[in-house]
């Protein structure tokens, strides 16, 4: 019999691991999935809880996206998205600008959430030059956002373990504070607080708004940075305050968006006008890579010219609007709209914020928040000071590895523990899923 | 009956398109395809001469490569590759490495063709850092290299008409001539020339290789450059300076894989020890968007280390190693085996170049190029001076809407028209498609 997994570690370096980890820890062998479990190839099940990264939305093995998809290939697998066009793409902008946030009417399509930033930067930095105003030409973004691993998507996230190593070759960008009511970053305390942690940002673009592009930060939810959910008041605060100093407001819906949140878009409840919004992850279910950015008619028409006047978007990938990957994405919507999705969530979401709150009542469980089928747990050394547990001792890696023999995926970020659950998740498993883990970080403690 | 293409232009925003053009040229709706053949809606077909962006290597609508597809859907369509794996992208790890130029035995997964590159870019700089060199920072590029979009790719590209507006935000990178052989960078002449232009990266080498991290190069093909066709001995010699001065050798094979060049990889024949080779576009033979980057066991032992130590790479994106993506890949490899991919198209090479040399009668035409089944016809205003027709003639252009009638995609790179075929192109189908080239180009200087 292949050792599978012998041949993993012998040719395969998986992201964001360290390998060695996998000495004590090799990767799990997937073989097939269905719904919202995974199955190894002995047969073991495992609850996809955090959406493998947040992408998958209507489960795995979902019969409608698989057919979508097969129907597509047996028409047109793939063209070039330069001088041709094909229906998918075009029935999936038209959707997407229905569905988006007002003002949102213009669709680039790329391969991931990495890409769907560095467009929307792009766009932004090049919108400024092609209308003169040459001197706006930084970003501003908040102190633990995560925008991707390219380049420029990394100078514009926080500097954080992931990233420190590679920032010499980061452009310059300013970081503003996080709302991170937990840990306030201007020290006040859930109550009293009037979006103080607004001020820095504010008195930045006081002071330099004439060189800055543009801000970017994820609405709502930080999630890379560690599912740090707040206020819309934030978001409508930052919002405002780009539009009163002339600058772009980015927004990074990677993760927030196609129901995360309770709502389509995170940004949608708040009236914000955003001058860009990126997708991926949830755009397909999870099914296949694509990245989206969408944008605004009044940016759009700044690089409508004639071609000598050098004002052409130059930007594009190979796979760019994949008809397959457009077929899923579509018939993704589709269920959206068939099956009531976001009122199906909806229905689940008090029990899974109140379920969440009794994990308060463990030890070592100094912070519990949630979003729509998102939710987290901030585990500290102690609950009354919130210091954090020492990262040496991995608790969060202990707490994940518990996690597996309960059939759970509690991929942690450092030690916060997390669900982010598909969205077609049955109350039956939310309550099995929140039972297991319950006793996996009550255990993790007490063992 | 719905306007599509009016719906594009209301929604969608081309790659690379200066979309004012799209009011007399509007993108073709294409709406299956077979082989080499793309059909638009009318039931027209255009030969796919370019292999929609150089990915489509066995022709569309591949039955293998479906069927590949189809099954893996009923398997596993997706789950996040950290702490899990699956039997495809181990099975494509394996049988990459085997087919890779010695030594290149490790594979990181991701999106395209610039992630690639971003990942290998920052491997190389992690692994200096790591290795405690932290002064190997830098890198060098070919000043017609193109490496891809992304912030890092686009800062090692040569800076050109498609990126110069973001240069501002592009970390330095050293620059040397191009091996463009029929514009010579150092002034020789075919025949007398010993790899002249390798001198100003040797000189470059000897006085700062101490801070230089890496050079990136792509062999043999400088695709989007110009379709620029170089010897074997200019990148022996790139190779051995790089290993002389103790510098990564990153070769860009996201255009070159996969038989381009009439072998698997461009820098298979020449015996080079790379340290990474990126590979995207003809992977998945066109279907579906997927990126590796192939390094060595010495590369990869520079991260394996205890967690404390912070050694990892921390770079992943969500649908890295798609399984999905990956059963497609495998399926082209295996067509490559079963139907003898590469011999069959080595069979039509010498017919190929032949009738380009052809081309060299035409006026205008300054220099006939090709490797494997690329080749390239580079237009100039005057053929004894070489002189460059005047850009905002875009006879490029001209000639590519003359191909349209003749139903060939002769999108061009500025003014130089190329053949980007894919390997399953029958004999035939070359000669038509070359003989209404000819009578094309012929024509838009007649006309």
């Amino acid at each position: 019999m292949t050792d599978w997994v012998g041949k993993d570690l012998k040719y395969v370096w998986h992201p964001y691991t360290q390998m060695k980890d996998c000495r004590n820890m090799p990767p799990l062998l997937i073989e097939r999935a269905k719904g919202i479990k995974l199955y190894d190839t002995r047969g073991r099940f495992y609850y996809d809880t955090i959406s493998s990264w947040w992408c998958n939305v209507h489960g795995h093995n979902n019969p409608a996206i698989k057919s979508a998809i097969k129907k597509q290939l047996d028409l047109l697998e793939h063209v070039l998205f330069a001088g041709f066009t094909h229906k998918p793409a075009i029935e999936l902008a038209q959707k997407l600008a229905a569905l988006a946030p007002a003002g949102l009417s213009r669709v680039f399509y790329s391969d991931n959430g990495s890409t769907s930033v560095e467009v929307a930067l792009k766009m932004s930095f090049q919108y400024w030059h092609n209308t003169g105003e040459r001197k706006k030409t930084k970003f501003v973004s908040l102190d633990r956002g995560y925008h991707g691993d390219t380049f420029g998507a990394m100078s514009v996230s926080g500097v954080s373990l992931f990233n420190e190593v590679f920032s010499p070759l980061f452009f310059e960008s300013f970081k503003v504070p996080s709302p991170y009511c937990y840990r306030c970053p201007v020290g006040m305390q859930e109550g009293e607080c009037d979006t103080d942690c607004l001020k820095p940002l504010e008195r930045l673009l006081e002071k330099r708004s004439k060189e800055i592009a543009g801000i970017i930060l994820e609405p709502r939810l930080m999630a890379a940075g560690g599912m740090i959910i707040y206020p819309e008041k934030y978001l409508k605060g930052a919002a405002s305050l780009a539009k009163r100093f002339n600058v772009h407001l980015i927004l990074d819906e990677v993760a927030t968006a196609f129901g995360r949140t309770g709502r389509m878009f995170a940004s949608g409840s708040a009236g914000v006008l955003a001058d860009f919004i990126c997708l991926s992850k949830g755009i397909t279910s999870g099914y296949l890579p694509m990245g989206v950015t969408l944008t605004t008619d009044k940016i759009y028409k700044a690089f409508y010219a004639d071609f000598e006047q050098k004002k052409t978007f130059y930007h594009g990938h190979t796979y760019t609007a994949n008809p397959v990957a457009c077929a899923a994405a579509l018939a993704s919507l589709e269920i959206f709209e068939k099956d009531n999705t976001l009122k199906k969530a909806a229905g689940l979401i008090p029990l899974f914020r109140e379920r969440l709150e009794g994990f308060k009542a463990l030890p070592f469980v100094g912070d519990v928040r949630s979003i729509g089928l998102v939710g987290a747990l901030e585990l500290v050394k102690d609950k009354k000071t919130k210091e954090a547990l020492d990262f040496r001792e991995r608790t969060g890696l202990k707490v994940y590895k518990a996690g597996l023999e309960k059939n759970l995926i509690l991929r942690p970020l450092g030690d916060i523990i997390y669900f982010f659950l598909p969205l077609c998740v049955k109350r039956a498993e939310l309550e099995d899923i929140l039972d297991r883990s319950y006793s996996v970080v009550k255990k993790a403690f007490n063992g």
